[in-house]
């Protein structure tokens, strides 16, 4: 097994695990690693230059530890602060949420885009721009949801207080948007609530599906596909592997225990 | 000036300023300097070791950027992780929100008391731990309150999403409470509204308040008052100067500006 490489996964928490569940679905046969930076969480308040030096950071402790075939930033705020910086440095191929999930909108040829994502997504216009790179030439309405991710990590999945911030945040999204991208890993889970309150948006992209498609289509085309019968799965955390186990388990469709998980140390 | 000592102050984020403002008018010829530790924070969903080991290194810098006379944990999670180990370590005196706050709480000689805090300060019973201590015999109910914090920050004070989610949050302590602690420095913004909502309960008790009557009464016994007309008053953050400054004006009475900030590097 010397020679195996694994998929690297990096996160700031748990909400990569979603893409990290499309990954394992869609490609049953490859060896994973996941990183979750859950000693320095969240990443979606923090300044582009911190995010970039800590997902630097995990990528070279990533390395480290397993050889990698690919690595995908499973955090839009991580994919929008360091894909480009990731993709220059790094001697394997980098996928990250926020180019995924772009160009898959751009493909359904939308008229009006509305991006929910992080504040510092946002801020940073990560989505609008690379919307922009992809030929998109309609209106773009970005929404930070700073909430979301609290609510979610709490299971208020479906909760009234849920359903009010997002009336709140979904009012600021005109009713001529036909498709939402959901920007952060964490507000698929609120999707069947979202789509409840926005009935007239037809298309709801969700970068789980999309990353792992892309992976697909990548390691395909390099002929580098594994169809291993016991492939492995890693779990790193950079705090308490329980904290982390109990949660996972919200994002994963596979029950993880807090003895495959391994803490690592990145500061 | 080279002779000049500063009280320290340290925090994940803006929640200790509330803490220091009431430092600052308790102690108005005090020299000051605040570490916020923003690259990192919350503290407050994090374990006990990470807890520990942020709070060692923030004040072994804060020692090595200025002669302090006293740190103050103004921060209930940290005071709860570090507070002994830190007053082992360290030649100076040590105050943590904690035992101050709990110490306050029992001279008002309530029945019932509840503590309103954060996810670790509840799962490590760190208050009702020093109640005990303290001499306090009658019930004590914990809340963890894990929404309070972002909402504040959004400055959803008197939103009706906060006023739902402090019911939910309310409806967990018995009528029979008399004494609530606000454990955690976010959550004294949210008094009036907790207030109007729980209006039995008689007693509020703030750790702003009580840690600067506490320090006041340190430094008077070790005749270590400071009465300088021109007090230096500093601010070192571990992420973006910038949105600390705009933060920290919803939390201190005088404005700050992001000029006055220094970027520092703990990590």
């Amino acid at each position: 097994m010397a020679n195996r490489r694994f998929i690297g996964v990096l996160d700031s928490g748990v909400g990569g695990l979603h893409v990290l569940d499309h990954l394992h679905r869609a490609l049953p046969g490859e060896s994973t690693v996941y990183l979750a930076d859950t000693a320095r969480l969240p990443y979606g308040t923090k300044s582009r230059r911190t995010v970039l030096s800590y997902a630097r950071q995990a990528t070279r402790l990533l390395l480290a530890q397993q050889p990698l075939k690919l690595l995908v930033l499973a955090c839009n705020t991580a994919s929008a602060a360091a894909l480009h910086q990731l993709q220059q440095e790094l001697p394997i191929p980098v996928i990250g949420t926020v180019t995924a999930t772009a160009q898959a909108a751009c493909a359904k040829h939308p008229k009006q885009i509305a991006v929910l994502a992080t504040p510092k997504t946002v801020q940073w216009q990560a989505y609008p721009q690379v919307l922009r790179q992809e030929g998109f030439a309609g209106n773009v309405y970005q929404q930070a949801c700073p909430l979301f991710v609290s609510l979610v990590e709490e299971g208020w999945i479906d909760h009234p207080v849920t359903q009010a911030v997002a009336q709140h945040y979904l009012s600021c999204v005109p009713r001529e948007t036909d498709l939402v991208i959901l920007g952060c890993t964490h507000y698929p889970q609120l999707q069947p609530l979202l789509a409840r309150l926005a009935p007239h948006v037809s298309t709801w992209i969700d970068s789980g599906e999309v990353v792992a498609q892309q992976v697909h289509q990548l390691l395909a085309q390099h002929g580098d596909l594994a169809s291993s019968q016991q492939p492995e799965r890693k779990y790193l955390v950079t705090d308490s592997p329980r904290r982390f186990a109990e949660l996972a388990n919200h994002f994963l469709s596979g029950n993880i225990v807090d003895s495959q998980v391994e803490r690592v140390n990145l500061t």
